[in-house]
């Protein structure tokens, strides 16, 4: 499948609301401000990777440093638009945003997000890709929905030879 | 000791500059942010309950309801003039502000503080709060600085009642 990487433009506005509101995991109040922060995104405050599929863009995610910290990232969001899940497409994100981080010199990941049954893929997602629970505020959306604090310490060399295709024969211990 | 507790005005900006600075518990970066967000509070974006005794503030705090939460707040600095330090003032400002929560339709608290040795007496401070640690991203701020998450469950009686003078023969279980 054709995909392409590319930082999110304000073009991209619309199809950015219509895959946050097709996956189907955000409330209105939610799809608010993952659009606000798309917007400060644009002018410059976030990071906006996104992957384009046909010339529209099915995927994004909205990431930053982590102020204070030296070398931390937060991924504040992460949306792909349903008719392009199961095919790699958050992987590919998830991919190119950590090499994105390494090559602006940070060396960690870190996410919030919900602890709710309905999320436990979005969770299983983040634990496949590497990363590690780091923390559970409880109740902290609301009653019954837990924060779980997710983090992930980038390997330069690892999330190299991830950002190529598989090369058989390459030694990793 | 004549405390007086009210919002922070930018008036009060020299001396917040001045608490922040001689605490030593920041580093000029830090002591940059927290300025910032001071001046968004006085625009309305936070909430800064401050500390004032004989005429100067001496304490302040920088609160804001967590986006996206039902009833959850950050408390995002917290800051004691050495001057003023063992007096009861964080204390002081720490049942305010928890009071503050209350009343705004908050039922806890969170925050994030440095898990570094030198931090240990500040750690110990929310712990005695009735802060309990839920979370700890290692080597969040930098190598061996971690992030440690707290959150502290309020409860509209006790908070109530630790709002007045102690009373003896209260009965609480």
């Amino acid at each position: 499948m054709g995909m392409t990487i590319r930082e999110l433009v304000s073009g991209d506005r619309d199809a950015v609301r219509e895959a946050l509101a097709e996956c189907r995991a955000f409330n209105p109040e939610e799809i608010r401000v993952a659009l606000e922060m798309v917007d400060a995104g644009i002018e410059g405050h976030y990071s906006l990777p996104a992957v384009e599929i046909a010339g529209k863009v099915r995927g994004y995610a909205c990431i930053g440093k982590a102020p204070l910290t030296a070398r931390t990232w937060y991924v504040y969001w992460i949306c792909v638009h349903p008719s392009a899940q199961g095919a790699g497409l958050g992987r590919r994100l998830q991919s190119h945003l950590e090499e994105f981080v390494l090559k602006s010199g940070g060396d960690r990941v870190v996410l919030e997000t919900s602890g709710r049954p309905d999320y436990s893929r979005t969770r299983q997602f983040y634990r496949r890709a590497g990363f590690s629970e780091v923390g559970r505020i409880p109740d902290f959306y609301k009653p019954g929905d837990d924060c779980v604090v997710f983090c992930k310490v980038l390997d330069a060399k690892r999330n190299g030879s991830e950002s190529t295709d598989r090369q058989s024969g390459t030694s990793e211990i």
